[in-house]
């Protein structure tokens, strides 16, 4: 459109040009918004439980986002609405669930619901693992944290014994197969669910495609996806490590800043569930390869060496 | 719950038993009612375009449902909602909408939008189509009918001409694999999406699983699912036909009367887009044979030689 002459660069913003204004009273360009107000168009009420108000006081003292573990949470409303869809479907109550990087502090959004027998997180951040532990002392919540890397396999306490899985992996094939090969080594068999988020930014529906593949050879079925669910806020959050992002090169190659002031970062909610023995497609410890966390779709991204997430 | 007497049958309902309301007490039961209430929980306004009241002055017109070919229709907001999500796909701004069966009436829906460049509806009841022609020729709507059955396979002038196609088939493996192989026989290619809905009612998760293995194989990429998108009214619509559904008779053998009264049959809205040629599993002609109409999961549903839909 800029090379048609129907928008133009201004302040580091795109507006219509005058023709680009013609055109649009001439082509009857209008756009309707359709999603509820009431709800972000998520349909799901974002304090179901009560405890919106705990959680985000809680959230507020979190440790701040480094760029070294590519750390990004979902904002606490989203993060509320999360656990009340995983709440509908019958996979918070009475279960035991496993959070595998907890970025989002979901473990004691759902732990404050007092509806889990049990939680169990596996984070690589000492930081996040110490005051995970703190508020669940505090709180007296039934949450265990460890620390993991994703290198190495589950040890044997983690392995089929869990109902539940929730992870927001990377999105490089080989990345997130081994991440949902982790995730789903902890799950118990048929009729364990699993929940993951996955971006249109960083993955094609091509890999789209390929990953469902992949989670129906693992023996899942897909059963809900929930465009947009989540939503990362930039501030306090994803600016922290923005000028390294591949986007925001090529965003500053167009418009002369890379500087971006919307909340960009979206990604759709997946559940899944098996219906049978599930297959785990990566078993044993694996070496720490770029490709795990590089490929040539990834926008939002540091270098492969600050991310073991 | 009924042999470990919590649950009794009172007047054709079922109803927790003193022990059921002492036992709730003790173990705490709490329903927490997590969906949107202004949205029906559903994330999508009910008249976006302005157009509802009109599209059900119409609907209200329409030729009753009839069990011989298997109608029912969803309820008109949810019709709107479905087109307003399609609208926010990009999906229905100039684009040519293949609509595959349309109880629903939603070609009228879509067409009222005045934004589709073009929708043909393929309907096997002349009732149906005698309807949908004379609503498009008073409100001079781009639409065009034409007398299909499923068993045949496309002509010409459908083949690979369409950007969108949109059917709510049969839920048998072989009925499915025909309704969506005939569909995506509509569509262009890459980029091109489609839509259907899919129940927990009539297809277990293997039967999920399987479907959204054909679809992978087709060269679809799955991109959304909407859990209980879609709700069938019982009033003047499946209530038809409920004394054939083996589900009244299974309810009737438990609480002595097969009668329903709640909205129970709800599908799940799946879009799926092709991110490569598009592969069809059933091309030609097929012979009409139960298997395509009725399973061992089969709830709702006629006998086959009623059902062409």
């Amino acid at each position: 459109m800029i090379d048609e002459g129907l928008v133009e660069v201004s302040h580091g913003k795109l507006k219509l040009t005058p023709l680009g204004l013609k055109k649009r009273e001439e082509w009857r360009v209008k756009y309707y918004d359709v999603r509820c107000s009431h709800c972000e168009g998520k349909g799901i009420e974002e304090d179901a439980f009560g405890i919106l108000e705990d959680y985000k006081k809680i959230a507020s003292l979190r440790p701040k986002p480094i760029a070294e573990y590519d750390q990004g949470h979902i904002k606490e409303e989203d993060v509320m609405r999360r656990i009340a869809f995983i709440y509908e479907r019958g996979d918070l109550e009475d279960t035991r669930i496993l959070v595998m990087g907890d970025d989002d502090l979901i473990s004691i959004g759902m732990a404050l619901t007092r509806l889990p027998e049990k939680i169990a997180v596996l984070e690589i951040d000492n930081r996040l693992i110490d005051f995970i532990n703190k508020v669940s002392r505090e709180y007296n919540l039934p949450i265990e944290v460890e620390r993991f890397d994703v290198r190495h396999d589950l040890s044997e306490k983690y392995r089929g014994n869990f109902d539940v899985f929730i992870t927001d992996p990377v999105e490089t094939l080989e990345g997130i197969t081994l991440f949902l090969s982790r995730a789903a080594t902890s799950l118990r068999g048929v009729g364990s669910a699993g929940y993951f988020g996955l971006t249109h930014l960083e993955a094609s529906l091509r890999k789209w495609r390929e990953i469902e593949k992949r989670l129906l050879n693992m023996n899942f079925a897909i059963t809900d996806m929930l465009r947009d669910f989540n939503v990362y806020p930039m501030k306090e959050n994803l600016e922290i490590a923005q000028e390294d992002y591949i986007i925001s090169r090529r965003i500053s190659d167009i418009v002369g800043t890379g500087k971006i002031d919307a909340d960009f970062y979206r990604s759709t909610l997946i559940r899944v569930e098996a219906v049978d023995n599930i297959r785990i497609p990566v078993v044993g410890d694996v070496k720490l390869k770029d490709e795990i966390y590089v490929d040539n779709e990834s926008l939002v991204t540091a270098k492969a060496t600050r991310r073991v997430k």
